[in-house]
This record gives C-alpha cells, structure tokens and sequence, in this order.
C-alpha cells in the first residue's frame, strides 16, 4: 500500500541532477508529433520544477506547444517555478480555465510572486480566478513595495497568547481544522497582536504540559520590518540561522511570516544578479531571452566600454611621436594594461563580494586598502622583473625593459588601490559597486597602463 | 517576567545589517585599555554570526588580544561562524578549558565543520575536548569524502516505523526525553531502516489520531545519498524547496539528517566561490587573508593573463612595418580588443551561470550559441558603424573606419561563440568552466581582435 503512495525520486549516486536526454527523447516526440498522452507519460516523474526548466529549454513554438498539449495537467507550481521572463508568454497560452484551476493550487505567497512579472490583463486574469478571501490577501501583498518582506512573507501562521503553556498550545493546535501545510514555530504573542518570541513544534512536542512557552522560546529570535529590503531579508536568515521569521508592520503587530525556503531563492537571485552586474550583463539576463532582449541589454554595457577605450586611445594619441619611432612600444603597450585590468578585477571582485556581506565595513577599509596596494607592489615587481627581461630579450633595447618594468609596478600598485577604493566610493554614494566599479576601475588601469608606460618611454627613450 | 528573558534584537526599519561604529568603537576601547568587564557588555548584544564578523575586521593582534580579554565567555557557536581561515589563529589563541568549553556546547555537526578545518593538533586538541559518544560521531562523520552529504549532516534525527498513525507518533514524541533541538520532520522507515517518506510536524499536529502517517506524508520526498556532493545537495534543497532531508548509506539506510539551513549556507559559499574564481581570484580569497597569502593567490591568475597578453603582443608584432606607417592602428587596435573581451565576458558569465543552475544543457546548447553570435553580429554592427565613424573623423582616413569597423563585427561574433563554446567545451571535459573560461576566452578576443584589425589594416591601407 505504501509504496503505490510513496514516489521517491532516485537521485543517481554521484548525485547530478542535470535534465539529460532521456527525458528530453520522449518530450521532444511528444510534441512533434502531437500525443497528449505521451507528454504526460514522460512528464509524470518529474517535480515541477524540473519541468519548469524542461520548458525554459524549449524554442519558444515547442513551448507554445507544450502548454497546449499538456493542457489541464498543467500544475500551477510549474508557473511559479518558471523563468519571470517566460511567465507572460506561458500565461497567454494557457485555456483560461487552465489558468484558473492552476493558480487555486498555489499559496497566496507564491500568486503574489506571478502576478508580479504579469502584464494587466493577465494579472487581472490571474486575480479574477482565485476566490475572494485569497483575493484580498494577494491584493494586500502587492501593496507592500516591490522586492520587500511584505511581498514575500505568507499569511497563513501560527500564534498562541504568550502566556499559555504547553498542554494548552498543543491542545489547541490539535483542535484547529485548518492549520497551514508548512509551519515550525509557533509564534508568541501579547495582547496587542506584537510577536515576543517564538517555540519550535520540536520543542513543544518535547515539553511537559505544564511548561510555560516563554521557557522554552527560541534565543535567535528576530522580527522582520514588513518594509525591509528582501535582499536584507535573506542576509538575516543565512546570518542567524532562522528557519522561519515573523514580519510585523509599522506598529510592531504580527503581519506574516517568511520561511527559510523562500529566503533562500532570494539569496540565489542576489547572487546571480551580483555576477551578472559585475560582467557587465543587465541584472536579469537569462538564457530565455529573445536576441533583442539580449542585444538591448548587453549594449549599454559596450557602450560605456567604446567610452572608456576610447578615452585609452586618447591618452595613446599624444604619445604617437614616440611610438612611430619606437614601434615596439605599440607591441608591448597591452600587455602593461591588460595586467593591470586583470589585477584591478581580483581586486574589486573581493572588495564587492566583501560589502555585499558586510565585511568591509568602516573598521577595515584602510587595512584592507593597504593590504591591496602592498599586494600590488609585491606582484607588480615580479613580474616587473620577467617583463623587463622579457622586453630586453625580444627588443635588446635595456632601457626598454626599465621601463615596461617601472610601468608594471606603478599599474599594479593603482589597480590595488582602484579595486577597493572605486567600489567603497560608489557603496559610499548609494551606487550598487556591483554594477558600475567594473568599467571605472579599467578605465583607470587603461589610462595610468598606456600613460606610464608611453610617459615613461617618451623620457627615457628619446 | 517575558521580557527578561527575551532580548529582540530590534532591527533599523530600513533594514540594515552592517556593524557600525556604534558596536566597534567601545570593543576597540576596551581591547586597547584591556577591559575585560567592557568587552563582554559591548558584545553582549550581539549574535554569535556578528561576534564572529566583528573578531574578522579587526587586525592580528587586536584580534588575540580579543580572545584573551574574552576569555570564557567566548561562545562555542562563534568559532563555527568564524572565517575558516581564521580559526586555526583563534584555536590556537584560546586557552585549553575554554576551548575544551566551547566546543562541548557545539552540535556535532558544527564540530565536524570546525575540525575540517584545523591543524592535526588542535583537531586533536577539539576532540579531546569531547564527550566518547559525540567524539564517535564526528570521527565518524569525518570519515566521509570532504564536502559531501556525510560531513554536513547531523546524527541527531526522529524516525517512525512507516506502519504508525498519528496517535502512536505524537505519543512517541511526547515520550521522549531527548528529542533534537530543531526538527521539522518525523521520517518514515521500513524495517531495514529504510526512509520511505516523511511527515511535517504542522501536518502530525492538525491530524486526527487514527490517520495513518502514509497518509499525509509530503509528496515532494526525497533522500540524499551520504556520498553527494555538497554543492548538488545545496541545488536539490533549492530547487525541490526541501526543509529537510534524510541521508542515506550506499544500501539506502538512513544514516543522518541535512536541515536547510546548513543547505543555505553551502549555496552562499558555492556563489562565492563561482564569483571569485570568474575574477581569476583563488576561490578560497578573503578579507582575511594576509599579504602574503593573497599575493601567493592571485599571482597564477596574473602569469596566466601575463602568458595570454604576450600571446596577443606577438600577433601585433607581426605587423610592426604596418604601424610604423599608420601609427593610428596603434592608437585604435585596443579598442578592438577591449570591446571583444567585454563582449566576450558578458556571454561567458551567463553561459557559466547557466552551467551552475543547470539551464544550459544539451537541449539548448545550439540554440544558446546560435543566439550569441547573432547577439553579437547585431551589437559588432551597430559598433563598427559608430567606430568607422570616429575612424574617419579622427584620421581623416575612410579606409581606416571600414577596418576598425569590419575587425569590430568580427571580433564580436568570435567573442559571442567563444562565450559560449569555451565554458561548455571546459564543462564536458569536467574542468569548472568559472576557472578557466575567463583566460581562454580574452585570449581568443584578444588575438582576433589584434589579427583582424592589424591584418586587414596591412591588406586594405598598404
């Protein structure tokens, strides 16, 4: 009897959780050659958030198709699970009663996070399946600011007056009909609705009757501001290692609650907005967009780069007298700036990975600072020392040598202090380092690469 | 009565976690006036997550001179949030009872976190520290491959024979003595001690007594083997949104418990490293690290960009006769370059996210690369056409803004393919794309750029 109720999911060994082609083959077919049935067979194992990247994998016709053909096994957690970008797209090719039925399934939290990324009409069309109560609740959430607790906390909970004892907790939990499907604490509260702390069900299953709560209560506890910022949000719960949080309003008052699993996703999300803002990618690139989404995105970020290098050649431009006469100043000048780009990234990318954890804060900078510029200087003479070899080996010009060394060390040295300076600044100035410290800091080891080096060989040289 | 014993900690409504001076200045008074009662009253507010963040921003020896001063206060859970890298300096630091104090209030877990990372003799100096039973464990757990299922998770877990109602499992709960401090499950087993599902313990509570466990337990079941690597358990609690999940031996037997929040914590240490290692940072770099260390890290990643820039030095000394006839080649060929390596980053970095989330795969692969070429075509275009533009204005040479324009669409498609193609190749081949794509793919830019641009210069100009 279990085992028909139990469908435990078989993870390989060496533990890969890759979609592979076994269950691309049979969806691939399914859809190409129209068999409902089929689609459902090869999609029956899979959670729905495989499915939803099953889908994200799909050309956009092949999707098209998918949603048809799945038709009204369509699970609303597949919406929810699925790439913000493809979320319009999906919706407008759903039945309309598949819609429906698929977002009854949902929590409100989760209907709060689709209708977010929906156009009007579809978030109209969203809102009208779902019944009054849930309504209400989902139009409450999206009146918080975007991107806050209040947006991502659910209101289904669990509180008990914080006087009561453990036999009365669990008395009265036990006599509730609709308790949420997830909960692990039970949170306290006074009279006026402010949560005081809270107990694990862990905790109270392992306590006497008489036991008050308040012995028991948890010592990290924490209250979340329902305006915070979701990124804070997550900072908080990986920092003090909460399983679920209470979200209170202006006043104080109990308003929600957010768990661990939702912190989470916003953790990922922050990390992979992080990576992308420091390539140079708009935040939200993902592998579904269209060529000109991409195009669109990509192009500000070259854009500022021809700036930037333009602004390199310039500085190359007044040195032109030199490198005519000497032309192995032009083979050997990129390679001072390139080591200095190089050096200014290690540089920056730890300084912003340090302030989006509160590392670097006031109490360090200058440690940190100092640390980067002597870390410059060491690097930057060794390898002062091969490039001045190198450059008298292949040009037999000594002094050639003195001067992409001197230069190296001058690059290494500003791309250290750039690095972490640059970033601070722009924290400092309410600017996210992750988005903008990358071009400025190549800006300046161009600049100081090519003046030092061609500055330095128009002195020594001629 | 409550408020004795609850200290809330009150979060600033814009939410901000940072440590301010407000909590550094009187930590640093009392250090420097050797304070031994300020100390322990400036921290007494704190978490053991923002003690352990505080201890890493001070210097060397203001940080021994903390541990001294400290003294049995110092809280075992602060050592397991330390920085890894600080940790060997602070054991080392710490006298032998308050050591040996500390520890013992450590889950077993934390302690097997702890010890991974410390010189045999101070590993020896922890385990002494505790009692034979968990001293059993954690060698134990220690057994296990680093990294994996086995090192992260907890002996401490509750299982119910799968044949059990809710009555006869909450009279079980109640019985016991000494439950774990946090569970949010009770797992089912077979007789071999097999886990064949679980129940939440808000579903036991809001259950009637006679309801066979079977019959409510959580449809999204899954089991970890003890092998896995920690970077895929991380993926499985993300994506499957596990609170917790049980581990299993190699003949499924349960053997341990990962909770969540231990899940959480290896998808942030995972980001990080990916972000360092795209920077060409050791993936392992921190605030903490010493001059010495960080110059050691960083120097390969230069002398690989060192190695890649003489690359492209010698494809531009192929054309020297070229230059020392149009020096504005000289003036306008890094920007050719620095826009392919841009370029070229913006497509690695979403190509090797797109490989650590699981979204680029087979299914897609050609669909991606097809993608970021016309990305590329689409952005070359447009750039070479401002670029031929300057081109001519600048050196009042028309031929000269074709060439930078023609080497311009070139270089951008190769940057959009090698973004791609690279990452991909280095993943088959099982090398992690986040470490080595970076070089390969501003190489590849790099000596396109520098050929194109130089080469059609030679045949177009001359």
């Amino acid at each position: 009897m279990l085992d028909d109720q139990v469908t435990e999911d078989v993870l390989p060994e060496e533990g890969d959780y890759e979609l592979d082609r076994d269950v691309f083959g049979p969806v691939k077919a399914a859809l190409d050659s129209g068999n409902a049935g089929a689609l459902a067979l090869a999609l029956e194992p899979l959670h729905p958030a495989d499915i939803a990247d099953l889908m994200e994998q799909l050309s956009d016709d092949d999707r098209t198709e998918f949603v048809r053909l799945y038709g009204s096994g369509f699970d609303g957690e597949i919406l929810s699970e699925l790439d913000e970008r493809l979320r319009e797209d999906v919706v407008e090719a759903m039945e309309p009663e598949v819609l429906a039925e698929a977002v009854r399934e949902l929590e409100t939290d989760d209907v709060v996070d689709l209708i977010e990324d929906l156009d009007d009409p579809q978030a109209e069309a969203v809102l009208d399946a779902l019944d009054d109560d849930d309504r209400v609740v989902v139009e409450q959430s999206l009146s918080y600011p975007e991107e806050s607790a209040g947006r991502l906390m659910q209101r289904e909970l669990v509180a008990a007056p914080q006087h009561w004892n453990v036999g009365q907790t669990i008395d009265f939990l036990r006599s509730q009909t609709d308790l949420p499907e997830q909960f692990y604490h039970v949170i306290l509260v006074d009279p006026r609705m402010r949560p005081t702390g809270y107990v694990t069900l862990g905790r109270l299953m392992g306590s006497l009757r008489a036991t008050p709560l308040t012995a028991i209560i948890e010592e990290s506890f924490r209250t979340i501001p329902v305006r915070q910022d979701e990124g804070e949000v997550a900072y908080a719960f990986n920092q003090y290692h909460l399983i679920s949080a209470p979200v209170v309003d202006d006043d104080d008052r109990l308003v929600g609650v957010i768990t661990i699993d939702d912190a989470m996703g916003i953790l990922d999300e922050e990390h992979e907005e992080d990576i992308l803002r420091l390539a140079g990618v708009g935040e939200e690139s993902s592998l579904t967009d269209k060529v000109i989404e991409t195009t669109k995105r990509r192009f500000p970020w070259l854009a500022v780069n021809l700036v930037t290098s333009i602004l390199a050649s310039l500085v190359i431009a007044q040195f032109d007298a030199v490198i005519a006469q000497f032309v192995a100043l032009a083979v050997l000048m990129p390679i001072v700036a390139s080591m200095g780009g190089n050096a200014g990234t290690q540089s920056l990318t730890v300084a912003v990975r340090a302030l989006a954890t509160k590392d670097l804060t006031t109490g360090n900078v200058w440690r940190v600072i100092r640390r980067e510029a002597i870390v410059g200087l060491v690097n930057g003479v060794i390898f002062a020392v091969v490039m001045g070899v190198v450059g008298v080996i292949w040009f037999s010009t000594p002094m050639l040598g003195v001067v992409i060394g001197i230069a190296m060390v001058v690059n290494l040295v500003v791309a250290g202090l750039a690095g972490v300076m640059i970033p601070v600044t722009l924290e400092r100035m309410d600017i996210d380092p992750a988005l903008a410290s990358g071009a400025f800091v190549t800006t300046v080891t161009d600049v100081v690469g090519f003046f030092a080096f061609l500055g330095l060989a128009a002195v020594m040289l001629l």
